[in-house]
């Protein structure tokens, strides 16, 4: 297999897709290389209907070191430059837009645009061992997008910790800051997040778009606007047959057979 | 009496009034009565300047199970889907756009809507046992309208883990996340609240309505905005007769006497 | 000296600029002439760049009471107490907006206003014995402009909390809620503020001065335009000589050596 092929894996089981970011000898930093395989195999999941959770994980003795700092430093010009953050953004968006729910399982170190990766995804597992920083000030290069993700998932004193002081954070204080969900012995990291991937996966995968999409949505939005939005989303769900058929088994107290629709 | 008049209970005293929720058969589910009685019960309050706090409580093994799903299946086609809904969203803002803060008093689980009406007060305390949960997804129907509610007072990673797996969050996780104020033993609830619906009672209902109000405006506008709201309120609100009596009195060192204007 | 130059006091050393509170009798209440010294001194420190970060301070029992009360009630009419609260929110916002990272240094009580400048800071350390309140409701005069910045710092119920009780919290709540970043013994909170502010002027001043601009300007926006915004900083960071040099010491594993641009 050519490296391009090998430095995203892609393991499906039971509706559950695992990317694994696979550079350790690199920290799986994310050269244009990486980040332009997650783009396109994120696009791919997002258009098939066998996928229901995504989990985003990492081979080696970091979850990732952020971007490719020899590359960045080699590229030639503003447009270059634009260029690579423009990619890196759109993939962290199109986390928060696919249409399946994403967790992150952080076995270790994640900083810079990898922090910003566990902050986008809707959910984030991390181990006892696993830290995270954005220590972009360190060498002069502020976390300018990693902070749009951790400053909409931590609060704004803590975050400006990260970013000013660039020191890490260990796993507990994460999960206090809000930045991941649990943290679980790295025994357990795998158990741990498969089940709640076969939780997730055992939902309706439309009633999980439609919620997931509104959830973004909505937050960006004024109290009158998000509920006029929220009211909507709810009314044709309702009226999905998935619904009907989750009410109707509830109600018989029967597991339900989802249709996807 | 009829049921519509006792699904939901009313009592005043010295200036806090209590609504109880009261279908305990039923788990507290907001049937479209239920809904349509807290609708006109709280508009009667906000013009009734007696009523200086509100605690919202519940009778029976449950706080709220949110929607009547018996009732919400009979329901005929989408405008009488969206009709419901608009009521639920109603409801829940007039809580946040009532004069008078609202205390949520929950003493046990309080599900999807249920949840949503703890999300809506502006102050909650739990029992010990009670528990929080988003369910909808379990029946096909993601909680979209209570997530309005829930992601505005917890983290975006929390707010989702609660959706995407419908699992309940115990009391003490509430707490912690900021979706209660505080945790109490069954026993102390009761005077827990009284206590605090005492104490608020006891302010300038004049200085709590501006108050409120302008936290919830406030909240949704830039920093510039925000200050600019903020400055003409406490402007006014300084030149208000309360305000000028509560420093007459601090400064004297006696209590002050409220005007209510 | 008169009383207007040393109502506030100023110590440069070594990049960190420390600006010290010092009406000790009268709590450090923010007097007119008080705000408008920190208005000035902001302003010379925003243009100053030996500057690198500034610590805010108090000396006394207090750390800051809020606005000065029999000030207030000395006003003559509308125009007259619209301009101090006009004063109080350019101090408050010089602080957000200012180039330089502002910590606080929080020894004791922070009340009102007081309590709104530790807000408003980037981060703040707090003393064990330190307490915050907002208790405008206990005078009639709610803490309309206080809780812009309150609001923004903790959750929505812990916020209603303080305005609404008027009650003060202990500085481990405080960190608990987000409101101040760590808490420590009255005896290390010196030496540990002056260790984050070493830490921070040893970054290059463009990089924090760019880094911190754009992280209140994208807490604004919606997600897209919050990318929009990063990207095109972090672009225009990467082209800055800063950068060059900082990758390339961390490449080359020598420490930087910043030419602030």
């Amino acid at each position: 297999m050519s490296e391009l092929e090998t430095i995203l894996l892609r393991r499906d089981e039971a509706g559950v897709a695992t990317l694994t970011l696979n550079r350790p000898e690199a920290r799986n930093a994310l050269s244009v290389a990486l980040m332009s395989e997650l783009d396109s195999e994120l696009a791919r999941i997002a258009r098939d209907p066998a996928v229901r959770v995504v989990v985003l994980a990492a081979n080696g003795p970091a979850f990732c070191a952020g971007h490719d700092l020899k590359e960045m430093r080699a590229l030639q010009g503003r447009d270059e430059v634009a260029a690579v953050f423009a990619l890196c953004s759109r993939v962290m968006t199109a986390i928060v837009r696919l249409p399946q729910p994403v967790i992150a399982k952080v076995h270790a170190m994640a900083t810079a645009a990898g922090c910003q990766l566990v902050a986008s995804c809707d959910l984030a597992y991390a181990a006892t061992e696993a830290k995270f920083a954005t220590p972009g000030v360190n060498i002069g290069l502020f976390c300018s997008t990693p902070m749009v993700a951790l400053s909409r998932g931590v609060g704004r004193k803590q975050a400006m910790e990260m970013l000013l002081s660039g020191r890490p954070i260990n796993a507990g204080t994460a999960e206090r800051w809000g930045l991941v969900n649990h943290v679980v012995a790295a025994e357990a990291l795998d158990s741990e997040v498969a089940s709640m991937a076969r939780l997730i996966a055992s939902k309706s995968a439309h009633t999980l778009k439609v919620g997931k999409e509104a959830f973004y949505r909505q937050l960006e939005m004024g109290l009158d606007d998000a509920y006029a939005l929220a009211s909507k989303v709810m009314t044709e769900n309702m009226l999905a047959m998935d619904a009907a058929e989750g009410i109707d088994a509830f109600l018989e107290k029967r597991p339900p057979v989802w249709r996807g629709c």
